[in-house]
């Protein structure tokens, strides 16, 4: 039988020795193969020295962008296998993150789905809304996320802030403004928008209940803009150039956002200009 | 070749038709076997001695409730029985509505689910969240409400107010307030709260829509407060007492706010006492 206070023990000092070895913290991107999650990825290894990187996606062996990375950025940039929809590679990402590193002080959802051609098409009308698609798009933009954060809970407890400059560790998932109910005005979108909905309301319960525990951990969820990604680009023709943002340009804001996020901004929806988004 | 215009005329012709037949109304309760929908199919009928009802659930034969209003009210209560989940018994009960009735007034989408012995529990921690769990609500809770809608809205465009005191047809969904991100104080409920979340945002959606297209439609949410139902039944200990409405009560508040509805009410979520409620 385990020995409660030995577990509490061994975990104290796992989580100290991991703080001390992960100067400049640990983050997490999932989602990290192309598009923001990618450009995450080669910020955060570029603009902290010290920082280590470990970058999810469903196949690292495809994953071009991400290898070119590891090439510059070797032992600092470690990507693992994890696929959204099957809930036991999450779980062995936890397990090898929770191996190798024991902590973790950022974790970045960045994948979401909009659009398969063939298999996925963003409504514009309620007669083609077609359950398999909400299903899928729920399975992915709002189940998926937060089944990550579930797994990856006790890694981010132990982490908190430390080695980074901020308070706290930092859950960040990629929201849309299209989710915000009070902002629908256009209607359309009916998959995508409530799922970015569902993602915002399962975002605001558990940071409720990490801010009950008093875990130094600050949930956070983020409007990149229209960035102009594999996502967005069959959708561009109505955006506006100025309107249209680079991967770098978007990224840098959320990072500066995310960097500045400090306890009392748990359960907060921003876009990348630091406006908080109604629900 | 379908003839658009004889398409129209014909189109034109069965509403008429069918709004002088329908004195009273035609309203159609989705998920009445029990509860709160069984109630509204109780005071439907009690309170509007010309109005027709239509009562969908799973298995009429075992439906109880509805079979004892079938012996009192005769000819003004059909009872359909409709899955949520299988979207062809959907079709099937509105083409069944279609041919007896061409035209509804009043839809109200009142089935939902929060637990079921050893199913579903609603989650007190995000550890309990399971992906199961969060795909079942959905599928209950937000996606079978929508596709009620889609396959009625031909018949609610027929009807619009015709027949009854309103200007327009209404579609009320039963929401929750717990599906309100902006009140989220307590956190918990995972799976239940998001797909109400879902709903609001879809419902939403919807009503954008009906307003473009000028269809004399409003959807509004409505959420009940806590009542006295099976589905309230294992989570009331710390509800006070008067807090907890009976159905009498509850249903009589939203058939009040349901029968003021006007155009501009389209897209709005109230409580039973007529308060709107944040997103």
């Amino acid at each position: 039988m385990a020995n409660p206070l030995r577990m509490r023990l061994r975990s104290f000092a796992s989580s100290s020795a991991s703080a001390l070895k992960w100067e400049g913290g640990v983050s997490l991107v999932q989602g990290a193969s192309r598009g923001i999650g990618l450009e995450f990825v080669k910020q955060l290894l570029e603009k902290n020295e010290k920082g280590h990187v470990i970058a999810t996606c469903r196949n690292p062996n495809g994953a071009t962008g991400l290898l070119e990375l590891k090439n510059q950025f070797s032992e600092r940039l470690n990507i693992l296998p994890l696929d959204l929809t099957v809930e036991s590679t999450i779980e062995e990402s936890a397990k090898s993150i929770t191996e190798r590193y024991g902590s973790l002080n950022l974790l970045i959802n960045a994948s979401g789905i909009l659009s398969i051609p063939g298999v996925l098409q963003p409504e514009t009308t309620l007669n083609k809304v077609e359950k398999s698609s909400l299903m899928l798009t729920y399975e992915v933009n709002a189940i998926g996320p937060i089944l990550v954060i579930k797994h990856m809970w006790p890694l981010l407890k132990a982490g908190g802030g430390f080695g980074t400059e901020r308070d706290v560790a930092v859950v960040a998932n990629l929201s849309a403004r299209v989710g915000s109910i009070g902002d629908n005005r256009l209607g359309g979108w009916h998959s995508y928008r409530s799922s970015k909905t569902a993602l915002n309301q399962l975002t605001k319960t558990i940071s409720v209940e990490f801010a009950r525990k008093k875990d130094p951990i600050a949930c956070i969820l983020l409007h990149p803009g229209t960035v102009d990604t594999d996502l967005s680009k069959p959708f561009q023709r109505n955006v506006p150039a100025d309107k249209l943002f680079t991967k770098e340009f978007s990224v840098q804001k959320l990072l500066n956002i995310i960097n500045n996020t400090k306890l009392q901004d748990n359960g907060k929806f921003f876009a990348w200009d630091g406006q908080e988004i109604p629900w």
